[in-house]
């Protein structure tokens, strides 16, 4: 038995590997200043780029451009698949530029995030690297030969919207996919998100609801006694035994963020996104937590959950549920983010959704920030430097939301012009209409990837009129 | 006779000072963060603004808000005519802004302006002040009663144009005079300034145009001996002889800037603008210079045009042709602008112009801003961020030119949308439609500010209908 999950354990290895060389792409560095808006520090660092040109026609054809996220951009390269199934039918050059501090885009090497060195990741730098390459992209001429389109996700998204509104002419258009533009203080209720995870929880069954709902106090009586550490260690693989009312805390959070990203990424396909995943996550896991459980029974399925979570590529790790790293995602960074410009209140009600209630404040937020980085949030910068809800001058984006994922809680679904546009995905989580085609896609989702092709052969016709306008 | 000459000059001053206190404003401060775009440096300081609602409607009456340029807002307020004439008609709060890193709004005091300072003078942190004075006057609120509408005039008016590009959902519309919005490297050719100065010149009298074309060689040769020192120096009142190739070349980059201002201030009326000039400038100085002249006449002649520049108001003071300040304007602050980001090539060819031949090279003027600030410009900075003449996706902003006027020449003279448009003023100086209703107004000037009107009515109605369709 353990000789075929070893062989299981070696093939998936494999598979994941050929996946993960599915796309290839050149490794490029850029230079950039490491602050755009000011003189005082006049030092520069590289940022990275990947290119694919396979398919460019170099005599005009679009430069389709993702604007990276918090996390090394391969990550990012190798999951938006929607831009290399489209790249040979435009004739397009595939470019996808890393987000400043986050993989090996570091302005002080390995120092970079450490106190003296992190104040200049913020969005505003990160989208002014990318209007230099751009202009670099675009040979640096008054009138370019090639149209540039913006592709985001997530906070990639938002930088796809915010790319185009900062920098009109620059980019042509934009496909912002699940991006929460209205994710910050007063836009939304800080309960949304939970509310969402919950419902899509409740779509795999009410009853895996319920048991998640009863789990935290049930857990919270167990771990009370110190003889059921050394089962739980045990039962759920954890690296480190719960000793404390910290440890019980962090195994909390731990499970919080996992059900949180169970339902973000609950694709129709195995994915390894975020971390490798079978098909259909939340209903898989949802799996183990239908009956009515005595005892021990519940904690033992919410065990088998964690071992789908934790290890469904079976490394043989343990569960590090201290760990703050979200993932592929770098968390040191976007935290850093979430605690300066990037305000996105969250909290959770324990009425219409199946956590432990906590409310949001954003004095205790800011002062949770300040002890950690030695700055306070500015709570209103982001609204107020990309406009909040306000965008009704902006033009030729389309902001995606796939309804099963909780971060349409904070993202755009009503259309608010001719050209800023929504779509909205039925049965789709969070940015699905970015990733490959996949047999197991739902309806919804090839409709959308066909509006966006629909969008952006209509921004290329704009572009190309308007260059055949210019002298 | 010198008694009468004292009681006159008493006299002016007292007009002067009448003229300056026409408009009565209220001096405020509003604290801004030292780098909006960065939180490695947590400083904050007050950028000052001046506020009249005499007229305002609180109930939803426009905010008009002048976006400060490169000196003391009380300048700009006092002479922005213009929106004092239209507050009582559209019931508006008046606001004059200043930039930091002028007049009184000095995020280090005495030291702001020193290499270990003066970093954070940039546009865009000073467009990111008005954002967030704008989202304060406005009730820091996600659904604002009062429209924005920003003015500005010169930098000033790039700036009202780049607020509305940037923050969209703060600023309903702008009008922006004589902002020389393509006056950046490769977009322009760099003579195109002083030839404009020299046909300002040639409308006044072809003569005046030839004698000051051949008064700088004639300068070189009677400067070159020593002797004449002195007689230069008492003629034309200096404060210092004339010693060396130095003080040559000084003396004569003043009288250069001397006729450029000229050209640039040629209003139909008395202003003390940039300084204290009768109306007509350039048609009374070239008054002086329209004969043919022998020996030294022609050198008495200039001394008369130096007589009405630097001394229209009859200050008993000597002329300190050292010294680089501009008028009213702070050059300290700007010469570091033109040196990082604002970079605006300007050459002469003595061929088109009636100047000493002296071509631009970005080399030559990268080395000598490094010498003087330690800093390289970066050449396409400011094109990159505020698009160049690639502003199609833009809207509601009003271009408005005078053709009399230098700056003119690196401005949007052709509307670009149906809603960028070009106002081109005929018989106007440097945003002469900004200055306050004149009895000697040209008529065209007088059709620009009713176009002014009528596109500020038809964004203020677009406002209002955006309100009414909002939940």
């Amino acid at each position: 038995m353990l000789n075929v999950k070893f062989f299981l354990f070696l093939l998936t290895l494999i598979l994941l590997n050929v996946v993960k060389c599915k796309y290839v792409y050149e490794t490029k560095l850029f230079q950039v200043p490491l602050d755009h808006f000011g003189y005082q520090r006049n030092e520069t660092f590289n940022i990275r780029y990947l290119v694919n040109e396979d398919n460019w026609d170099r005599g005009g054809g679009p430069i389709f451009f993702y604007t990276g996220n918090e996390g090394q951009i391969e990550t990012f390269a190798q999951h938006t698949g929607f831009m290399w199934d489209i790249a040979a039918d435009y004739r397009a050059k595939l470019v996808f530029a890393e987000h400043r501090y986050y993989g090996k885009s570091m302005p002080f090497g390995d120092k970079s995030l450490n106190k003296e060195h992190i104040g200049y990741l913020t969005s505003s730098q990160a989208l002014a690297d990318y209007a230099d390459l751009v202009n670099f992209l675009q040979g640096d001429r008054m009138r370019p030969r090639y149209p540039v389109i913006a592709f985001g996700g997530s906070y990639g998204g938002m930088l796809s919207a915010y790319f185009r509104m900062k920098y009109p002419h620059l980019v042509t258009g934009a496909i912002a996919a699940s991006a929460p533009v209205h994710m910050y203080p007063d836009m939304v209720p800080c309960e949304v998100f939970h509310r969402i995870v919950t419902s899509s929880f409740k779509i795999a069954s009410q009853k895996c609801v319920d048991n998640i709902k009863s789990s935290w106090s049930e857990l919270r009586t167990f771990l009370g006694s110190q003889n059921n550490s050394d089962w739980i260690k045990t039962k759920w693989n954890l690296c480190e035994p719960v000793k404390n009312a910290t440890d019980v805390q962090n195994l909390l959070d731990y499970l919080q963020t996992m059900y949180e990203t169970l339902a973000m990424v609950n694709y129709p396909f195995q994915s390894d996104f975020l971390m490798p995943l079978p098909a259909q996550p939340v209903r898989v896991v949802c799996q183990y937590l239908t009956d009515k459980f005595n005892g021990t029974q519940l904690f033992e399925a919410i065990g088998k959950v964690i071992e789908v979570y934790a290890n469904y590529n079976r490394k043989p790790d343990c569960v590090n549920y201290t760990n703050t790293n979200y993932g592929n995602l770098d968390a040191s960074g976007w935290d850093y983010q979430a605690c300066t410009e990037m305000i996105m209140p969250m909290c959770t009600t324990g009425k219409d959704d199946m956590f432990e209630p906590s409310p949001w404040n954003f004095t205790t937020y800011a002062e949770g920030c300040h002890k950690k980085y030695g700055v306070y949030p500015r709570r209103d910068d982001a609204r107020i430097q990309y406009g909040g809800d306000r965008i009704k001058a902006a033009s030729n984006i389309v902001f995606s939301n796939g309804l099963l994922d909780p971060w349409a809680g904070g993202g755009i679904l009503n259309s608010i012009s001719s050209t800023v546009t929504a779509v909205v995905i039925i049965d789709a989580a969070h940015h699905l209409d970015l990733m490959p085609a996949n047999p197991n896609d739902p309806e919804p989702v090839k409709m959308a990837r066909n509006i966006h092709r629909q969008n952006i052969d209509k921004w290329l016709r704009e572009f190309r009129e308007e260059q055949t306008k210019r002298p």
